[in-house]
């Protein structure tokens, strides 16, 4: 893994739409689900605020984030969400979030321990424990108005994601 | 003006596009232009907590932030600059969001002089002050990379903006 800037480039690239997508749910569904509002508008700003340390990485290293790069697996997951049946839009955005947080959670992991640079790789580590937490937002929030529904559709589309992030490998050699 | 939840509601949803808007102009111009990404995400982060402030003016009257409107002033503009001939995607962005600003700014003035509860008229009143200084931000960020080019198009942009918030009557009527 040689290309560290090109790496957090990417990362800024995702944070940036983690938080662009937690706003845009908010709009959508906070009219329905009222409970939304505060824990996405906040997971909003923690994204963002995410985006500005990888910047600061960024910078560190003399490099800028460059151009937003066509994020495939995200793609494929949404249209997998959209092929595969009548799941209310609200219950596939939380279930899609909620699988993207855990899949970044294990891609820190491995950064963490792959990355040559003490201080970048205990960034990753912070970011593991914050993508956890996202993942159980997103999850806690799609039972808490789905319920049983949740349930089974977190397990077919967890199926669907194992797919994709196997046809896309994943992991540093994306990005480096 | 009665319907202070609707229009709080409508203002809710205002803040959040604009934190989008800024966190979508960071991904598609940040490259080109590094010295936008650390104040338009910082932008993005206050419009979020403002976001935050009127949902919380809208819990205290027991509302919610309702479905998003169609914003016909913002699309109408938006319109106008690309009918209006060939400046710069990213000189366009950062005018259009200078003029809602301002537009902005005056609507809370009149908003804080005509809202029947003092503790909304003060937050209206420090919203003034950072439309003020958003605005600046996008006009200066605009002059210094187009420079007289950034001058004559906001000239032309303020025209174009003014006959369509004639068009559209703008302040408290529009929402109440």
């Amino acid at each position: 893994m040689t290309d560290v800037p090109g790496l957090l480039a990417d990362h800024a690239h995702c944070e940036l739409k983690a938080a662009q997508s937690a706003l845009s749910m908010v709009g959508r569904f906070g009219d329905e689900a009222p409970d939304l509002v505060e824990p996405l508008s906040k997971l909003a700003r923690e994204e963002t605020a995410h985006f500005r340390q990888v910047c600061e990485h960024l910078e560190a290293r003399s490099a800028g984030i460059g151009r937003p790069a066509k994020d495939d697996y995200v793609g494929a997951l949404r249209k997998a969400a959209r092929q595969d049946g009548e799941a209310p839009a609200m219950l596939d955005r939380l279930l899609v979030s909620a699988l993207i947080e855990a899949r970044s959670c294990e891609r820190f992991q491995v950064l963490a321990e792959g990355v040559p640079d003490a201080e970048l790789a205990d960034f990753y580590r912070g970011l593991m424990a914050a993508e956890a937490r996202h993942f159980s937002l997103f999850r806690g929030l799609a039972e808490k108005h789905f319920g049983a529904e949740a349930r089974r559709r977190l397990d077919r589309l967890a199926e669907r994601e194992a797919e994709i992030a196997h046809m896309l490998p994943l992991g540093p050699t994306v990005h480096g």
